[in-house]
């Protein structure tokens, strides 16, 4: 099978298309023949060398959709130790989920990671209810832009926060009820009403001034933190505003295969329905890996970057 | 009428029996004839002049039952300026609530106050459900031996420390499930279960180990202090562990006229149903406020301290 192997971490020219033995499955784990693999912010971390560093030579890559060797139907998986960018896969069996007829690959592929963040922050953690208004930082992001879409669906109200009248434009055409310029440098003064849920992948400032504006017993989610951030929590500030600051891993859900599975299937059901449409930031060729993974970190794009593995250039 | 009075502010014989004029109702307030008044521990504070200090001569006690001047009905009513040891009382028409003929008056105000910090501890923060297995700490205390009931009323598990045998058999014939000895070095390593769910009382220590013994998606809602304890919490801790801290103030609830009403009534429902009994500790007359006081800070009683303001001796 052909790969996208990194043989040394540093940037994005660390790619090289390589002949490698197929991966082997091993107990608890399905072969996959992959359609598509995702290209996620912590593949940059890795590549850099930045995480737990892969043995080298390396297959990075955390989310494939394909066929299932055993029993060829369509399937999404996460891959916690990598192996993405390749023509085949190896998967924990406990994090393969079947794709639905009405969802494409592409759209299989989007949703899941990032969706499975939104989700959870959103539900298991965050409680939301249509009675909630529902804050959601970098909006237009990854996970910002399905959890816009979740929330909605939930019968809340979605205000979305994000830096550019375009990607508000988009928020908009999400069905956020109102959006605000991230850049404002007061986000709470900016809000035309109380919310009672921010979801917050920011940190930060960010993080401040939203829980700050929040309704009693309302509640911050964090599921991410854009650089090195350092948020701290005083108990009695929390208290005087009867408020909470809840965070998220994706990770737990990971830990609880029927928890992931259910909530897979959530998210795909709400896709099928046409409910929740991921954006699509580019489409690449096995070769191209570097290619994407440079426009990443330019941040040139908005949307899933997809990985078309038996496209060779 | 007659009322316990400071003219000073300092140990418990700064009260003395003093014939005052009763209050006249303001705008938004309702006359009640009190019948029995609440010694409450912030009471103490207020008599060492360690919180915003009231007028002198003044008349502390936030939590009175008696019959409302306008109608005879039996009410309770919560006095968030003080005005308690007295015969006669000006209670905010919003926080007066009538109390059914099942539940006695000493009942009505020994569940009200504590019982309004449990309650929504558990449910409007916590959001209990019967899948939860629930920490309480200082379980034999004001709010934690209410919560212990009301978390078994919700249909959880119930945990509760404390930090004699005694206590903990008080804790047991409440229902709980099991208790744990709240000087143990490892409060989570003493714990059987693993909780999704965390009353604290108390800070510290027992904030920490307990938190760090959460299920994922598990929180702790932290209602109070004991001392000068200053909490802090890390966000990215938070992310790791996915978990949660909640800080929940009375207060917000006095706030919301609505939501005070419906839980306060909930509350007396299931006294009146004998699913919630609140502890008694002490009734003294009203020229015994003082030794209430006194008895309150040595912590030789267990309970709800009563004063019966027609007795005067």
């Amino acid at each position: 099978m052909l790969a996208a192997v990194i043989t040394a971490f540093g940037g994005p020219s660390v790619f090289g298309l390589a002949e490698l033995d197929p991966p082997i499955a091993g107990p608890g784990a399905e072969i996959v023949d992959v359609t598509l693999a995702g290209v996620n912010y912590a593949d940059v971390h890795h590549r850099r060398g930045e995480y737990a560093r892969p043995p080298l030579p390396g297959v990075l890559g955390a989310d494939v959709v394909g066929r299932r060797r055993a029993d060829g139907r369509r399937v999404a998986a996460l891959l916690r130790t990598g192996g993405g960018y390749a023509q085949v896969a190896a998967a924990p069996a406990g994090h393969v989920v079947e794709i639905p007829d009405e969802v494409s690959d592409e759209q299989a592929l989007a949703v899941l990671e990032q969706g499975l963040t939104a989700w959870h922050s959103l539900h298991t953690v965050g409680r939301v209810t249509g009675d909630d208004v529902v804050v959601v930082t970098a909006a237009a992001g990854g996970v910002g832009h399905l959890a816009v879409q979740l929330a909605r669906a939930a019968g809340a109200r979605v205000i979305g926060c994000a830096s550019s009248e375009a990607k508000r434009a988009f928020l908009a055409g999400l069905g956020a009820h109102a959006t605000v310029d991230s850049n404002h440098p007061d986000l709470g003064a900016a809000l035309d009403e109380t919310p009672t849920l921010v979801l917050d992948g920011v940190g930060g400032r960010t993080f401040e001034q939203l829980h700050a504006a929040l309704a009693p017993f309302g509640r911050t989610v964090a599921y991410g933190r854009v650089g090195d951030v350092r948020d701290t929590v005083a108990v009695d500030d929390l208290m005087t505003s009867s408020t909470g600051v809840h965070g998220f891993w994706l990770q737990r859900v990971l830990d609880d295969e029927e928890l992931y599975r259910s909530s897979a299937s959530r998210l795909f059901r709400l896709s099928g329905l046409g409910m929740l449409t991921a954006r699509i930031g580019g489409r690449y060729p096995l070769s191209g890996v570097g290619q994407a993974h440079a426009d990443l970190e330019d941040r040139i794009t908005a949307g899933k970057l997809v990985i078309d593995v038996n496209r060779l250039g």
